[in-house]
């Protein structure tokens, strides 16, 4: 069994570099301070035997060698990245609980059938470079290799570029190696297990999720003289239709209608100036694909609607699709087997958030592992998970690895 | 009769002074180009006998002797600042009608009984220094001079200093001279006169205006895995109460209750976070003071009853207070009668913005004078009169002039 105390002093001290003033972390992909929790964590692994390769876009593959090295490995692992005030836990969960499966194999002389992999994935926060879990999606062939390497970040630095900076540019062909499986343990990122008092999330697959840049296009004028009857003010269009998508996703009983305006900009803006511009964003989410469409439609028509009301031109553009996520039913009934032999409550549940599990499961049989994070915080320097959680989470990601490896 | 083709001339003359790009003016208070602008106002006036003064806020006073220079003079005026990508005619066409009146009266040899005097109000836009109207209200006594003196530019530049640098800080102390009327010329900045195919508005008073300063103060957290019953999202309360405002101004069918939320800003917004703040303005105005209440009682209402539906913690700040504004009766006559006798079809109406006339109608009997202005544009290089509605402008206002001096 592993160690829980281990992975905890672990994630504190990788907490060590790149520490923000609250509490948090910022290791924005490739920078110094990733390298440098990408080379503690190479210490740590090659401590215990592990061997590793980086390809093409810096993915790292740590590798513990298995009786059958022939075979493809049952491989885990999340991201380093963080936002710039981000958490002790998005993510390195993942990677630090891969490093205690292996050290925990290696204290009891443990070797699995298969070889087992622990990965870290690049830049899955798409805070440094757009878009998030743009490394997973390459090697899972959703992105060119070229795309991917020449995305810039605000300063115009290409990924590329960062990566030959940071030392972690490697030869190895994106897509290599092909994985058995892929396990990934992540905090939920959400309230859900922690109101429901349940310790684990089988994570069954991920909400399809779909976003949206939105305009609305109507006339700026003087807030005292101008009518009512004869404004076009953009503002109020976005409003109606921000009110009509929360009204129609609260009216969802289950809970699995979500909609997210996040960004709402009024260029030249002006206290008594009607708005004549909106820029909006809208993140739509749902677990049945069919239900997504249904909510596009919803979202043409009320955006349709509001603009035809408040006289303003309205257009949208779809930037980013991500079909709802099936995961492999082996991997899932791997981590729900591991789940029930811990005797803890749990759920399976779908993942609200996208992670590089979504791209890897395109190209592997693929399943995760929630824990609760207090308040259901992330991407915040207060995000937190218990010692308890995180051994509980790292305790079923070893066991489901286990099985598979050795099955 | 003035001359429609020299205030034309003139009209364009000044815009060459800060001329932008596509065709408007930026002479921004206090600046060299107002200065510039200033001065050849100047001129024009010297040179049909005018003398001038100024106080110590900048105010210009352009005098036309009367026959009896004992008695207070009949004024009329404006500014001549803009906005950074302002008009040819907010303002300016107040002042430079004003110097048409006094041409006219010249090349006639018409001395009238009272004195005339033509004002340059400083900083009437409220673009470099806030607020709008600010040397005018100095001038009525809303603010002191020390205030008014103090009060800096984005560059932390003091009005005082910025008056010392561009060479019109004077020493008549402000509230001098006493006014026996004001008369002010301004474009209508709305569409109502155009819409109506009317030439001039009468106007007969000020509409009630209250800014607000609005912060709601929700939870942010991840748009994915976050249940909307359980989200505190503050842009779903903002847009319930812009959307319940707007609701509530365009129901009511007098016209008369104007809302307008101007500016709206999420802090750290990022589009799959859930707003945890919104700052939003809004700009209640009617011409009836009871209304205004009762319309700032029921924004109260809504405001606290988005928050509560959202679960979103809601604070309000009144920041500006300007009454309702009834001219004097003796004015709105002047202006009415010298209407009437140029046969064209005109309105009654209230002025849906501050001007300089709001502040001076507390210290003297005031009217104003409107004319429509292209699709009720303004505040924007676009903006544009007729020559033929800015003379039909001049000539009322001299004839009103002419009424209140002579009576
Ligand atoms: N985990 C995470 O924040 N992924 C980014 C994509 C998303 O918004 O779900
Ligand atoms: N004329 C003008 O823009 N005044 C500023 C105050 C207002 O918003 O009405």
């Amino acid at each position: 069994s592993i160690d829980g105390q281990r992975l905890w002093d672990t994630l504190m001290a990788m907490a060590e570099i790149g520490p923000t003033e609250n509490g948090g972390s910022c290791r924005l992909a490739l920078t110094p301070e990733d390298a440098a929790g990408r080379r503690r964590l190479l210490d740590w692994c090659e401590a215990i035997g592990c061997t590793w390769r980086v390809d093409r876009v810096g993915n790292l593959f740590i590798r513990r060698a298995g009786k059958r090295d022939d075979l493809d490995p049952v491989a885990t692992g999340s991201h380093l990245d963080t936002q710039p005030k981000g958490g002790r836990f998005d993510g390195i969960l993942g990677v630090l609980a891969g490093l205690e499966v292996f050290r925990s194999l290696h204290d009891q002389g443990i070797v699995t059938e298969r070889p087992l992999e622990l990965v870290v994935w690049t830049n899955e926060e798409g805070s440094r470079f757009a878009p998030a879990m743009v490394a997973s999606g390459t090697y899972a062939g959703e992105f060119s290799v070229d795309d991917t390497l020449s995305r810039q970040d605000a300063d115009g630095v290409t990924l590329g570029e960062a990566l030959d900076a940071c030392g972690y540019a490697g030869d190895m062909p994106v897509g290599e190696p092909r994985l058995d499986g892929f396990f990934e343990l992540h905090i939920e990122q959400g309230p859900v297990l922690e109101e429901q008092g349940e310790c684990i999330g089988v994570v069954t697959g991920v909400q399809g999720m779909r976003w949206f840049d939105v305009t609305l296009a109507g006339q700026s004028a003087h807030a005292g003289p101008t009518p009512m009857r004869l404004r076009h003010d953009a503002l109020a269009a976005a409003a109606r239709l921000i009110d009509r998508l929360q009204a129609h996703a609260l009216a969802d009983a289950s809970g699995d209608t979500k909609v997210t305006c996040g960004c709402l900009d009024i260029p030249a803006a002006s206290r008594n100036v009607i708005p004549g511009e909106v820029r909006l964003t809208v993140d739509l989410r749902h677990v049945v694909e069919t239900e997504l469409d249904a909510l596009q439609a919803l979202f043409e028509r009320e955006l349709a609607a509001a603009g035809e009301t408040f006289g303003v031109a309205v257009s949208q553009q779809r930037i980013w699709t991500s079909p709802v996520v099936e995961f492999a039913p082996a991997c899932i009934a791997a981590v729900e087997a591991a789940t029930r032999a811990q005797g803890v409550p749990y759920r399976r549940m779908m993942s609200g958030a996208g992670h590089d599990a979504v791209y890897v499961s395109r190209v592997a049989p693929t399943s995760m592992i929630f824990i609760p994070c207090r308040d259901g915080i992330s991407h915040n320097e207060a995000e937190y998970a218990t010692p308890e959680h995180c051994a509980l989470g790292a305790q079923v990601l070893c066991d489901a690895m286990l099985m598979r490896a050795n099955s």
